[in-house]
């Protein structure tokens, strides 16, 4: 029944040998690895217009650069990933990087930061994509946690069905999305430059009665908000072996198509921004006594940035439907990123003994079963906690990430100084500046975030830092406690059997024919409970005992495991030269309300043993037929 | 901290050998087994006048006579119970009485019919006893459930402590009740005959519109209902072995004194009630449109006929106060005779193999400790499903008892009429029509309430008793199938020994040491998941194996257990006149989460394992120190 039920909803186990045909051509991978930051198109310039926007119409001069620094910042870690792809063809990514070069140290921070940005992108995406779900029919509010948990739950099926499948499962809506998006920026830079005049969003100058000086610190947060849109784009350099060969090559293309893709949408959709004078829904919700006298004021405070943009270019037709379902789509699959990553890295660091080694174990269709299994119930655990708020989980999200890049950058540009292969100066210093950039983009978004959530991910990184180490340690004791260093003289062994003998019945017989080949030094052991059956008993074991001796204990408290184990000290003690095995005769009945009609003393002198040293436990069965 | 715990709850354990003197004086065995019996006192007497009283003022003239009869009966059972007692003064009342003269099935429908109503009896008197509280201090009435399974805690815990101090513990109340009782009586009865006229309670005739004619079903249920008063009674014939030597002569006369005390306390109250005309409260809230015009209306309408006797008598003043709370604590302490009577019955039934043997188990401080604990549990379940309401618990209650009355009896009857002793026929036809008007008092009871609750009652005696004879047929086939019928020859045993080896280091060296003690013929087995490592296991294995063959199984789908028992299952054919020892090393961790690191498979292994036949498993333990 159970293994039915498992094949149904896994498939059937497949074989070792398949291993290498579960790779992914380019075509396929770039979806997998590539929805999480894609997906981050339909966010991440919205952030930053949001955060500028407090400064008044000046965000529509100010938004176009920032979104340039940011492509421009994007050119640079996709480089340096590039340059990791080729170093570390094996994968490992930032984990990987920064323990090579910074350090055991710096490897686990690293490896902390991005397991925790893992679970917290699929909390992310999944709350968001249910949460344009829930905006497109609201009668499912009250189930979004249940939905959220829902999702979850199919991706993670997806993800233990096998690699292949969630490939072709997620590719549709990715492609989607993008030829959507493309679509969108493609007409809207034709109109504005074909058209003789650009007609507004937002027709008039505002100004917020809050703020209206610009100030570094504006502009430094506007920034980093708009940075969310590089998480995931470290995906690939973790999940090079799942490239179908040449796997650098094809990862190092793979990112390279992603970050243009990436790049040029974000560089699109902020300058339509910038030109067509969006204002994001969300921004002018909050300011709305300020905003409300807007033309359209009703229709634009329900939109997203690139819902404007879509309604302006095409107006609210069929298209405009299609890129809202692919965005929500491309959200909820965006978590799948995070189903490739978190196994994987998890993996890598149980093969390096920071992490439990069930992480490694590959699972019966060839995932790291463990791995998704973990990821899930944590991304559950935050979506039942935040009740799939996503202004809840946003501030706790993209630490993780920068901290990641940041000594994934400065461990490359170590790397290059070391080895000095051919412009070793330019790539170093381009690591450099990016490891620079990304670290001061980390401590802002820590910074302006902090008192939000960011504490927790700030809390939790050292924390796991602390509990790899821990974990390390134990592996390394064991492994030096196990170390066998020479040959072993062989010296034979001499032992000792003691078969606890509640009475003399067919089963006990069958134990005590069993004891005799362990040991010509055998005894029978009784607890005496009742002094009256005794002599019953000692007749009784005389006739059919084999001639083994039989040791008779009083126990006066009428207690078995006490007299029983003092008596095995004992014997330990007796003959330090032997081993003690400790013979216990069960029988097994046939059905299984049986064994509530018996004395347990069976099982608590077995757990008692437990936790006895120097003992051999030795069951021996005697199966009832009826 | 758990034993201390212990100690603390239950005294520290006692000797076997002072089993003898755990044994209880007439003068505390009274109050131990009387308290349920004489507890009746306080309702039987006055369900007979609600029951009655339908028929107007009649009821003062007929309540007497059903009265006296109740008290014929009791004189009837008790004699019945006094031959029981000497003739069977191993204990074990009706159950055995119908078991020996009866039959194995009218014996177990005997005990079937006491359990249930000895979980009955805790459940209806600490229901009582609390709603008495409640009528004290209405502020504790939401909290009437867990006062009441508040209080079986506590009375399961006096029990669990021993028999002598639960003796200490309960003769107080009891006595005090008794005293209380007869004072009224005594005092009630010299105020009559000294008196030159009676004031009536109700001072004048009544008559209900509802019914005029006086029925013989009416009666017959208005004595059915007094019969309550006779619940109980059979405690002290199950309980001889509690009673000092000698032991049947001590608990007949315990059974006389009990049924004195019972008998004039049921008369006196009868004839007082008859004499005063009372009406119990219950009766005039029940039909208050007819008798809302009665003197002292709001008084009587809350007082029981003890109450309404007592204030008529003393008026109400210190003496009421301590009768009303005497009344309260001995129906709570009505329940700890169903803590003597079902761990003995239970312990009875599981000498002769009808029940759980643990639950003849003695317990730390020498009482039945599991049959005390089954008991608690059962009245705490019908607390909680009921919410601690007399009412609803009430129909269920005493058809149980009459059943067993019954048995016992006839039982007795049949059993005088096969031993032919000294007054035989007269002895055989007191017990055959005490047991032919009991039978008859189970019926009407059984009819009058089924609908009420007694269904239940009818439908759980004969499914505890098929549960009985399944126990039965259990350990009858159990010991058919474990006894030895003639001594063995001893043959020599062959043996395999096999150690599942996932690598060799330290801990497997020790289980290959023990392994060749067990057998010349010794193998590791290892199972290959990754073909890579294979080729140093088998390096290593040369270097450091003792020379004992290393079987290597492939295993293409990654499972451990599958590969491991398809190999035992063909070494067993193999050679089918070996024992197959499964040896299985285990490395013990210092600290409890360091097992988490470990792959399961050694458990797996074990319980997959213990569905194998034939094979013996042994667990060799290595130690860390860190």
């Amino acid at each position: 029944m159970i293994a039915w039920l498992r094949r149904l909803l896994f498939g059937r186990p497949l074989e070792t040998a398949r291993q290498k045909h579960e790779r992914l051509p380019k075509f396929l991978a770039l979806p997998v690895f590539a929805s999480d930051a894609v997906s981050s198109v339909a966010y991440g310039p919205e952030e930053v217009l949001i955060a500028l926007a407090v400064v008044g119409n000046a965000v529509w001069s100010l938004s176009f650069p920032i979104g340039v620094f940011i492509v421009i910042l994007i050119g640079i870690v996709a480089i340096s990933y590039r340059q990791t792809i080729h170093a570390y063809p094996q994968g490992g990514g930032s984990y990987t990087v920064a323990k090579e070069n910074l350090g055991k140290w710096f490897g686990l921070v690293a490896a902390a930061s991005l397991l925790t940005d893992y679970v917290l992108t699929v909390a992310v995406s999944i709350a968001a994509g249910i949460q344009a779900l829930v905006a497109l029919e609201p009668s499912l509010y009250p189930y979004r946690t249940e939905a959220c948990v829902l999702s979850v739950a199919i991706i993670a099926l997806a993800n233990l069905r096998g690699l292949r499948e969630s490939g072709t499962l997620f590719a549709p809506p990715t492609y989607l999305f993008i030829a959507c998006l493309y679509t969108v920026v493609i007409a809207g830079l034709f109109k504005v430059f074909t058209a003789p005049r650009v007609e507004p969003i937002v027709p008039y100058e505002f100004h917020l009665p809050v703020l209206n000086a610009v100030g570094i610190f504006i502009i430094l947060r506007a920034f980093s908000s708009g940075c969310s849109a590089l998480t995931g784009i470290e995906a690939i350099a973790n999940g090079i072996p799942a490239f179908k060969p040449p796997e650098s090559r094809n990862a190092a293309t793979t990112m390279s198509i992603m970050a243009f893709i990436l790049g040029s949408l974000v560089l699109g959709i902020s300058y339509l921004a910038h030109v067509y004078h969006a204002l994001p829904g969300a921004f002018i919700l909050e300011h709305s006594e300020t905003l409300k006298n807007l033309p359209n004021y009703d229709v634009l405070k329900d939109q997203t940035l690139v819902a404007q943009l879509t309604e302006h270019i095409f107006g609210r037709g069929m298209f405009y439907a299609v890129t809202q379902i692919a965005t929500m789509l491309i959200l909820v699959l965006a978590a799948n990123t995070a189903f490739q990553d978190f196994p994987r890295l998890s993996s890598i660091l149980a093969r390096d003994r920071f992490a439990p080694r069930q992480l490694a174990n590959v699972g019966d269709r060839l995932v790291f079963s463990n791995g998704i299994i973990m990821l899930s119930l944590f991304a559950i655990l935050l979506l039942v906690i935040f009740q799939g708020s996503t202004t809840l989980l946003i501030p706790l999200y993209a630490v993780g990430v920068f901290i990641s890049f940041t000594l994934s950058q400065w461990g490359m540009a170590v790397r290059q100084r070391m080895l000095r292969e051919k412009l070793w100066k330019l790539k170093s210093a381009i690591s450099a500046v990016g490891g620079t950039i990304t670290g001061i983009v980390a401590i802002v978004i820590a910074t302006t975030k902090f008192l939000l959530g960011a504490w927790i991910v700030i809390i939790v990184i050292p924390m796991l830092v602390f509990a790899f180490h821990k974990i390390n340690q134990h592996y390394r004791e064991l492994a030096d406690q196990l170390r066998i260093t020479e040959a072993v003289e062989p010296k034979p062994i001499k032992s000792t059997a003691i078969v606890l003998a509640p009475g003399i019945h067919k089963g006990i017989l069958q134990a005590l024919e069993y004891a005799r080949t362990l040991s010509h030094d055998c005894r029978g052991l009784y607890i005496e409970i009742d002094p009256n059956e005794t002599p019953l008993i000692r007749d009784r074991w005389e006739r059919f005992g084999l001639g083994i001796p039989l040791v008779i204990l009083e126990s006066p408290y009428r207690s078995v495991v006490g007299p029983v184990l003092d008596y095995l000290e004992e014997a330990k003690k007796e003959r330090p030269d032997h081993v003690v095995t400790v013979v216990i005769p069960e029988f097994v009945p046939v059905k299984w309300w049986h064994k509530l009609l018996h004395n347990q003393s069976g099982f608590f002198l077995k757990w008692a043993l437990m936790f006895r040293r120097d003992l051999v436990v030795t069951n021996v069965r005697y199966y009832l037929e009826k």
